[in-house]
C-alpha cells in the first residue's frame, strides 16, 4: 500500500515555496545521499551539500541559500529539518490497530472507555480507570486502579502503569516501560532497611513521548511530575518526587535522583544525570555521563568525564590522576622556590 | 476512603512519647513544609527545622532535642525518619487485589498454590511451581517451571521469572523485572561466540525489594544469590554467579559483573558497579559512577569520576588530562634541575 | 531426571583425546574447585591449576601441557573453555516447552506458522507475521504486523517486537526486551519537539543472542541492523539506524547512538558507548565506561574514565582536575624561566 502525494500538497502543508513540477508525485522520504525517484529528501546539514548535485530524489527540502544553485524540484523554507519531521507522519507504513476492545482484554466494570478506543489482546484495566477518546492500548498492557489516560494517547505492548497514575493527551509510551512503581525510599534502622510506602503518584502531561524500558517512579508523599512536551528516550530513570519541566529532552540512561526539579528546555545526553534534592534551571545541557551535582540556575552546557584514549596511553595518565594533588603542591613549591 | 487514626494509636505503635492531644486524628503523612490539618509530619533533617514554627500539620515526629521548643502535638522518639517509614504502611491508599485466581490465568496442573494467593489476569505459571500463602501475582507475570515464591511476596505486572528460580518470603519485585535470564557467558572460538548454557539458577532471600526493569541473571554452574534484606532500585544488573550480601542497597543502573561477591550493608550509588571475579567486603560504599575494580575488604567510601564543570572550562582540563603523564615527568625534571 | 553420558561419547563430540576410563559416566559440569563424582570440570585459567591435584571431579578438560602431570581421567584438547561451552548444551536441565499453540494465544488469521512452533499463553501475533520452523515464543510476547522470525529462534516471556521487524534463524531474545520501538528522533521547532516518524525497521541476523531489558530501535528512514553472531547483554541500547557488525559483543548498559556503524568482532564493556554518526572499525575494544567519541578505524583497546580511590583521597585530586589547565600553563612558565 504505497502512499503518494503531489509536491503541491506537501508544499501547501509545510508552507514552502515550490520550485519545479507541482504535479510531481512523492511516495517516500529519504536522505539526500540515498534518495531515488519518488523520494522527497532534505538538506539540513552543510556536510551533505555535496550530494545536492547528484541526488536521484524527485524533490528536495532546502533553505533559500541553496535553492538558487539547485535545478531540480525544490521545496524552499527556513528549516528543512523541522519540515522533514512535520511531513514524516504522512509516510507512516504501519496500519493503526482497528478500534474496539479485544475480547481477551480484562476490564473492570467500573472503568470507563471513551469513543474510538482500541484495546489490544491480554490487556488488564483496573477499577475506576478512565480511558480517553481514541486512546490506543497495545497487547499485554496493565493499568492499575484509578489511573487515567487522556485522549489520543498510545501505550505500546507490555507497558505497566500502576494505580492512581495520571497520563495526559496525545502522549506516547513505548513498550515495557513502567510508570508509577514505588520510589526507592527506605530508612535504615540499625542496618535493616525499613520501607517507606510511596503514597504519592505520577502525573504525566500532554504531548509527552517516553521510550522503551524507561521507569518513572511514584512519589513518596507528593507526585512525580512530567510536564507537557517532555521527550524521554529508552532506559531513562525518573525517581520519586522529581519534576521535569516542559520540553526537556533526555537520552538513554539519563537518570534523575529523588526530589530534584529540572527546568524547561533542558537536554540530558546519554548516561547523564542529576543528584537528588537539587534544582536545575531552564536550558541546562548535561553532556554525556555528566552528573549535575548541585543546584544550577545558569543555562548552558555542563560536562564531566574524560576524553577517550588508547588504553595503554590512558593508563599512564589515569595513574597520574591519583598523584594530582601531590603534583599541584610540588608545582606551587617550585614556583615559590623560583621566586626566592 | 480516608483512613484516620488517633495520635495515641500511632504513638503506641511507634513507641513514641506523645505530647499534646491524644485524640488528635491523623489522616495522612506529609512534609514539615507542606503539612496541613490532619497530617502527621516529621523533622529528620536540621535543614528543615525552620518550618517547625510555622507548620500547619496536626502533629510532628521529632527528636527530644527539638521537642522542648515545639508547642504543638508531638511524637517524640530517637529516629523520626525510621518512625515515618514504619508508620507509612498505615496510609497506603491502594486497595490490595482481591484474593483468588483470575480465570484468564494459565496455571499448570502440577503447580501448587497455598491459601490466600491472588493471581491476576493473563498470568502464566509453569509446571511444579510452588506459590506460598498470601502471594500476590500481578497481571501478565510469567513464572517458569519449578520456581518457588515464598509466602507474602508480591510480583507486580509483567515480571518475568525463568525456570528453577527460588524467591523467599515477603519479597517485592516491581514491574517488568526479569529474574533468571541466561548469564552473559560465551567462549570465543576463532571469532565466533559459543554459548555457555547457564545451568545454575537464582536464589532470592526474604524481605528483598527489587525495582522495575531490573535484571538478575541465572548462574552458569552455581546459583546467583541475593541475600535477605537486600534492596535494589530500577535498572539494576546482577550478572551470573554474583552474591549480594544482606541489607546491601543498590541505586539505579548499579551493575555487578559475573562471579563477584558483594558483602553485607554495602551501598552502590547510581551508575556504580563492580568488575567480575572480585570480593567486596561488608560496608563498602561505591559513590555514583565508581567502578570497584579490585577486591576491596576495607569498609568505607570509594569514588572515581570527575566533578561537573561548565563544558568550555571542562574541555581545557580534559585535554590536559591526556598530557598528565608528560606533565608529571616535566615536573620531576624541574625539581631535579632546581636541586642541582 | 539426571542426564548421564559416557566420557567416550563426550570425547568423540569434542574431538578430544581421552586418557583414562572411557566408560566413566558424566552427569554434570562444574568448576575444578567444586567438582564432585560425576562431574566433568575444566582447567582454562592458570590461576586454578592448584586445584588440579585435589579435584574430586570424575574427569577434567585440559590442555596437553597439563595432561602429563594429571593422573585422573582427562579429555585433552587445545581450548578447554571452548570445549566446556560446546558441551554445556548437553546438560541443560530445563525441559523445552511442548510444541503447539496455547489456546489463549491471539494469532491473526493472516499470520503463518511453520512446523514445530511452540507459542505460549497470552501471546499476540499480528497480521501477516511469519514464524519459522521450530520457533519458540514465550508467554506474553507481542509481535507486530508484518514481522518475521526465522527458524529455530526463541523469544522469552514478555518480549515486545514491533511491526515490520525481521529476526533471523537460531536467534535468542531474552525477556522484556523491546525490538523496533521508535528511534529517538525529534526536530526542535522553537523549543517544541516535532516527532520524526520512524519509517525504517530493524533487521536482526542469525545466531544472535540478546539479553533481557535490552532495546533496539527501528530506523528513521533505513533499517537498524544487527549482523549475524552478535551477542548483547542486558540493558543494552541500540539507537536508530545503527549497524552492529558480525560477532561483536556488548556488555550491560552499552549504548550506541544513532546512525553509528560498529565493525565486526568489537567488544564494548559495561557502560561503554559510542556517539552518533561515526564509524568504528573491526576489532575495537571499548573498556568500561569509555565513550568512543569519534570515528576510529584502528583495532585495539580504548579507555576513558578514572581509577577508583578512597573518596577522601579522590576528592583532593578531583578538585585539582579543575585546575589542570592552569597547572599546565604554570609548569610551562617555570620551564621557560629555568631556561632563561
Amino acid at each position: 500500500m504505497t502512499k503518494s502525494y503531489s509536491l503541491q500538497d506537501i508544499a501547501d502543508y509545510l508552507g514552502a515555496e515550490l520550485r519545479g513540477d507541482t504535479a510531481c508525485q512523492i511516495t517516500g522520504l529519504n536522505t539526500l545521499e540515498h534518495g531515488q525517484t519518488g523520494d522527497l529528501v532534505f538538506l539540513a546539514n552543510k556536510a551533505y551539500e555535496r550530494y545536492l548535485s547528484t541526488t536521484q530524489a524527485s524533490a528536495v527540502l532546502l533553505e533559500p541559500r541553496y535553492a538558487e544553485a539547485f535545478a531540480g524540484n525544490a521545496l524552499v523554507l527556513d528549516n528543512p529539518y523541522v519540515a522533514y519531521a512535520r511531513i514524516s507522519s504522512w509516510f507512516v507504513h504501519s496500519t493503526p490497530p482497528e478500534g474496539g476492545v479485544h475480547p481477551s482484554a480484562v476490564i473492570a466494570d467500573s472503568a470507563s472507555l471513551a469513543d474510538g478506543v482500541s484495546i489490544g489482546p491480554h490487556v488488564s484495566i483496573g477499577e475506576r480507570v478512565k480511558i480517553g477518546a481514541g486512546v490506543n492500548i497495545g497487547p499485554g498492557v496493565s493499568i492499575g486502579n484509578d489511573s487515567t489516560i487522556g485522549s489520543g494517547s498510545r501505550l505500546y505492548s507490555n507497558v505497566s502503569v500502576y494505580h492512581g497514575v495520571s497520563i495526559g493527551c496525545d502522549t506516547v509510551i513505548h513498550s515495557n516501560t513502567v510508570i508509577g512503581a514505588d520510589g526507592f525510599g527506605f530508612a535504615n534502622d540499625g542496618g535493616e532497611w525499613i520501607k517507606i510506602h510511596q503514597l504519592g503518584s505520577v502525573e504525566i502531561g500532554n504531548n509527552v513521548e517516553i521510550g522503551a524500558c524507561t521507569t518513572i517512579d511514584r512519589g513518596a508523599l507528593d507526585n512525580t511530575v512530567i510536564e507537557d512536551g517532555v521527550i524521554l528516550d529508552n532506559h531513562v530513570q525518573i525517581a520519586h518526587n522529581v519534576r521535569i519541566g516542559e520540553n526537556t529532552a533526555m537520552a538513554a540512561y539519563a537518570g534523575i535522583s529523588g526530589s530534584t526539579k529540572i527546568g524547561k528546555n533542558c537536554v540530558f545526553a546519554a548516561h547523564a544525570g542529576a543528584v537528588g534534592h537539587i534544582t536545575v534551571g531552564d536550558g541546562v545541557v548535561a553532556m554525556a555521563r555528566c552528573t549535575i551535582s548541585k543546584s544550577t540556575a545558569k543555562a548552558g552546557s555542563y560536562s564531566s568525564g574524560l576524553l577517550m584514549d588508547e588504553t595503554r596511553q590512558w593508563r599512564k595518565n589515569a595513574v597520574r590522576f591519583g598523584q594530582l594533588d601531590d603534583m599541584a603542591r610540588r608545582l606551587k613549591q617550585l614556583e615559590k622556590d623560583s621566586q626566592a
